[in-house]
């Protein structure tokens, strides 16, 4: 991180101009290890599960939707398989636990731990033995695309329903009400809202999850997508991989992993602010910026892979730049 | 417009969860009269010119860096070099205002309308005839590269002292205090701080520019490039190709165009929001929601090139993504 430091103050432009690019670029120096790191090979991983909360109404669009979107997304016609591809972004979907069988595709890893959550509202919504397996498909995943070539990786999913698990995520970590983080997902209108916080409530009341114990939350009130998140960011830090964490859900896994490690923290990079209300106090429990506000709340990976973007700007700045010596730029006066 | 927000509510996501990427999708679609716009030819245009105001001691840096970097731009290692190459985008140099005679290159226009423009504190920056060969400029440079394939297209500027003029345009056109708008540019210290903007404030005092008069306001306290730019606006608008306008100094160029034909403000795409103080209001003068805050504040056309990758994935989203139809998904329950 020193050389990378020592080296944008000698890059050909006043030292600092460049703001959290050149922060970035130090980031990322220090989680590789590389003083000039470079980005060849990129991935976006989306974890696709389902939610046995949907019972309870939260969700404005049906269960079906989840392996509908995820043969669209492995089709190419899901907004993050075309952002993916703009990027040039390698793009794989993890089902770890999507409620029906999915046919088989080159870019679908089939990792399921179960037909979907159970209810969280009714009682755990997965035992701890699953959570720890959903975990352990999201470190598999990274460790596949890991072999393939990995110098950047986002995180993404798809789940219907799957905002209400991370809000309980987010309440029983943060501490902060459900009220307060709670927000309409795909878009559900105000009684599903009622009905919403109703489950999120009633599921933190009836599991009691153990903020000290992420594994607990996870199995508790959480969802196989989510823990497989947790997986890839804890993955991805092991290997020296920076992590760019995609919106509100995949925030929920990046805090299973902290709440586990600590550490990862410095590996993960904020890609954005949702519409949800609840991320921002997600984001400042982690002790991330967010590098994008764009009035998103889609998921999939989408406001990862546009950050990615950033990411490997700041890189090839830090790279491709000359020096004041090098072009015979005068520097201050 | 309407019929891509009407194709933007079919597509596989929930109606208006990629936020400013729909408005933006939809705005190209308005500035181009196509439905599903395709950004396929990119170019940067980089005006450079110099300042007779540096004789005040305004800037951080000495006058000769700006044929310095003009020729590291050229080569290459300059940051827009860098992040031109990785968007994808030409990069062109215009010579405007250069206060000596450059090296011929494939990449530059040598368009130079006079070697520097002279002192604004003490007497007008340039003649009126200037004023508009500036602008006249900027046309022929974006008709040139509009000639060779032009879909979207950045501007940008290198300049010494340029924040000088850009800020005694931006008070003179939206009416602040010059103590609330200005900064300190490439990084100049407290006395020079000071000495920037004493030479302001006398600048609008003797030439006493008229703020209805955008071409007085360019002639007595602008810079050629900014008149450069101003042209690469008007000329964009006129011909219907989106134009990305970078920071402080680009964003006094709009408004000199704004202010010559209030129109323009709806073809115009704003990055990003600069780090110098004044340029909130500039943009809020405009009209115009910048899309990035990453604490810049190099120009050159940085941030202008990192809002076109977004301007391309609104667009790329628009056209290439599935709707619920042709990929059958369901739609809310």
């Amino acid at each position: 991180m020193e050389a990378a430091r020592t080296r944008q103050n000698r890059l050909t432009k006043p030292a600092g101009s460049l703001g959290r690019l050149e922060d970035l670029s130090i980031q990322v120096a220090g989680i590789t290890g590389q003083p000039r790191p470079r980005i060849i090979h990129k991935a976006v991983i989306t974890c696709a599960g389902d939610h046995g909360v949907v019972a309870e109404g939260v969700s404005a669009f049906p269960q079906e939707v989840t392996p509908q979107m995820v043969a669209n997304i492995l089709a190419g016609g899901a907004a993050v398989s075309v952002l993916a591809r703009q990027m040039g972004a390698r793009l794989a979907v993890v089902d770890v636990g999507v409620a029906v069988a999915l046919p088989p595709h080159p870019n679908l890893y089939p990792f399921k731990v179960a037909y979907g959550t159970s209810n969280l509202a009714q009682g755990p919504a997965m035992t701890r033995e699953q959570a720890i397996r959903s975990i352990e498909v999201g470190i598999a995943a990274l460790e596949c695309e890991l072999s393939a070539g990995l110098d950047l990786v986002a995180t993404g999913e798809m789940g219907i329903g799957n905002t209400t698990p991370a809000t309980a995520i987010a309440a029983a970590l943060t501490g902060l009400p459900v009220s307060e983080l709670v927000g309409r997902g795909a878009g559900v209108d105000d009684a599903g809202l009622a009905r919403k916080i109703r489950a999120i409530e009633q599921g933190l009341r009836v599991n009691q999850p153990d903020p000290t114990d992420a594994l607990d939350v996870l199995g508790k009130v959480g969802g196989l997508e989510i823990g497989a998140i947790a997986g890839i960011v804890l993955g991805a830090a092991a290997h020296r991989i920076p992590v760019v964490v995609d919106g509100f859900i995949s925030t929920a896994g990046a805090l299973i992993a902290a709440g586990l490690c600590p550490q990862v923290k410095d590996y993960v990079i904020a890609s954005h602010t949702s519409v949800e209300p609840g991320h921002r106090a997600m984001w400042d429990c982690l002790g991330c910026e967010p590098l994008l506000d764009l009035h998103m709340r889609l998921g999939e990976g989408t406001g990862a892979v546009l950050a990615m973007n950033l990411v490997e700007a700041a890189c090839r700045i830090l790279d491709e730049m000359a020096t004041f010596e090098s072009a015979s730029v005068s520097g201050k006066e």
